[in-house]
């Protein structure tokens, strides 16, 4: 058998209209020999039904909780503002927490759920300990929990090819990369994989530095210094694993005296918009940050989840921001 | 009579414990002979029995709505993040709507506390439309509506008086004062009565520039050219009413060939932090936020918010941000 069967081959396997099958799954009272004619229809294809999209539907409480680690952080600013944007023209209400990395946050929210006190959660998370079942209307972002867990990101791999493929076309020829990386293995690893890949495939030399604290900065100017000769970088191209970073870097090299762009071109990731000065912070690898949260909403809310892909990466843009020549 | 009565008053009037008539008021059960005792004595006494704190405390849900206009705006983000920590510490979640200057959202989340379905507001709002009753657990940001709607802000007088002093201290002797406004009446037009009250009060040449519009930056630029003479700005120190207005202002100075602030000192409002360059965007009043935050969530809480002043206005203070000489 090909396809996991739909909705549509139930209502056809029922002899039932669609509209039917959509309201037994969803809890609507129909016929009760409508609702046996469907549930055993679906019980003979073997059709999945989506117990998550059941029980957002059938006691609805039109909010929707959203996780994040901080709203005061620009990126996570946005992706609130879209999930407020985005779920308010469906009719739902943000219940917003921010975890500030507390595991606490999000086991409340999944609490909240259970509870009916909200439908679904929207979750970026950091917490290992965090585990999800499927039972819960649960979308995740930039984290792949599972097959039945949801999950959207952008395209991290494809961002990373792209931050290569620019250095390179701008002449660079020397590459490096850097990330301050959590414990917790996320879509973001997916960035330096696919700057690694591109280099390999193009033969440009390239190495990197991972450090394994949040923030830790100082790590990063330490190796820096280190391949600093004569008043020049040993690199001349240099892919930053967030804006923030990039930032911190630019900051640092500039005060040793390296101009940038003209001896090291950097790009960061994230596409943070400089609010104030109407402008990226850096060169960056623009997320789609709308584009996710509009398909968190749209899974979360589907009337029918089971022909969705379980992971979903949306497509990157390069934003000049004056770190690199263009 | 001198003040208005309180729950002591009232426990002594009934002959009973202070924590009967809290839980009288707040509708926890106690015995009905208690009951009666406190409502009487509330009644012969003229006890106005705060119903927003009872409505609170009754039938509590434990979500609290916070309005604002956005959060991918780094001032409003940090808001909605003290709000999120401080209410999760009393162990409320944040229910976040965020506006977009669109007075239905507020409205909706009135119309959700009527339905139960959070237990207070938080707002901030321009919507000129916006009606608050008492009945509604409501706390306004910067924005004064009643003296039975209580609200909180920064001190925006003591505010607009310090830029002027620092800006008097730094040497400069002819002031300009810069805002965009809203049509509707707050507490951030202080901010303008501080500064020429200074101004006044110490024989300072001052001029002001209103805009009604929100982001109509260039008529600040005609005005400023009009007023550059042989390349020199006739003011050598300006008060902008946000910091975002400042950054443009100092951008656009900067453009025009002006040196700052060798030639001119800029200080805006709010004190917002930028993230990545770990520092603020332009000197500046920096606004207590999580002070506001901790007074609007003590208000909204409290359990007798009936001695609560209807206005609070919280300290500010400045902050060196690189656009003036210290």
């Amino acid at each position: 058998m090909g396809n996991s069967p739909t909705m549509k081959d139930v209502a056809k396997e029922a002899g039932v209209a669609l509209g039917t099958v959509s309201k037994v799954f969803n809890g609507i009272p129909v016929g009760e020999p409508y609702r046996i004619k469907v549930e055993e229809a679906a019980q003979r294809l073997g059709y999945k039904i989506n117990s998550y999209a059941r029980s957002l539907k059938t006691n609805k409480k039109s909010i929707i909780a959203v996780i994040l680690p901080t709203v005061a952080h620009p990126f996570f600013g946005l992706l609130a503002e879209y999930c407020s944007r985005i779920l308010k023209k469906r009719g739902y209400h943000m219940l917003l927490s921010t975890t500030d990395f507390n595991p606490d946050a999000e086991k409340d929210c999944i609490l909240m759920v259970q509870q009916n006190i909200v439908d679904g959660i929207i979750c970026l998370s950091y917490s290992p300990e965090l585990e999800i079942t499927s039972s819960i209307p649960f979308v995740s972002i930039d984290r792949y929990f599972n097959a039945s867990v949801p999950c959207v990101s952008s395209d991290n791999f494809g961002g990373g090819q792209l931050a290569a493929q620019k250095l390179v076309e701008f002449g660079c020829k020397k590459l490096l990369f850097l990330r301050s990386a959590s414990p917790v293995i996320g879509e973001v690893d997916k960035r330096q994989l696919g700057f690694d890949s591109f280099c390999n495939a193009n033969n440009i030399q390239h190495e990197s530095m991972i450090v394994y604290e949040p923030e830790g900065f100082q790590k990063f100017f330490t190796f820096l210094d280190s391949h600093i000769r004569n008043g020049k970088l040993e690199y001349d191209g240099i892919f930053c694993g967030t804006d923030h970073l990039a930032v911190q870097v630019v900051r640092y090299l500039r005060s040793r005296g390296i101009r940038i762009p003209e001896d090291v071109q950097l790009i960061g990731y994230d596409g943070i918009w400089n609010h104030f000065e109407e402008d990226f912070f850096c060169s960056t690898i623009v997320q789609p940050v709308e584009a996710m949260v509009q398909a968190c909403v749209d899974i979360l809310l589907a009337e029918d989840p089971s022909n969705l892909p379980p992971l979903m990466c949306l497509p990157v843009s390069y934003g000049y921001g004056g770190t690199t020549i263009r």
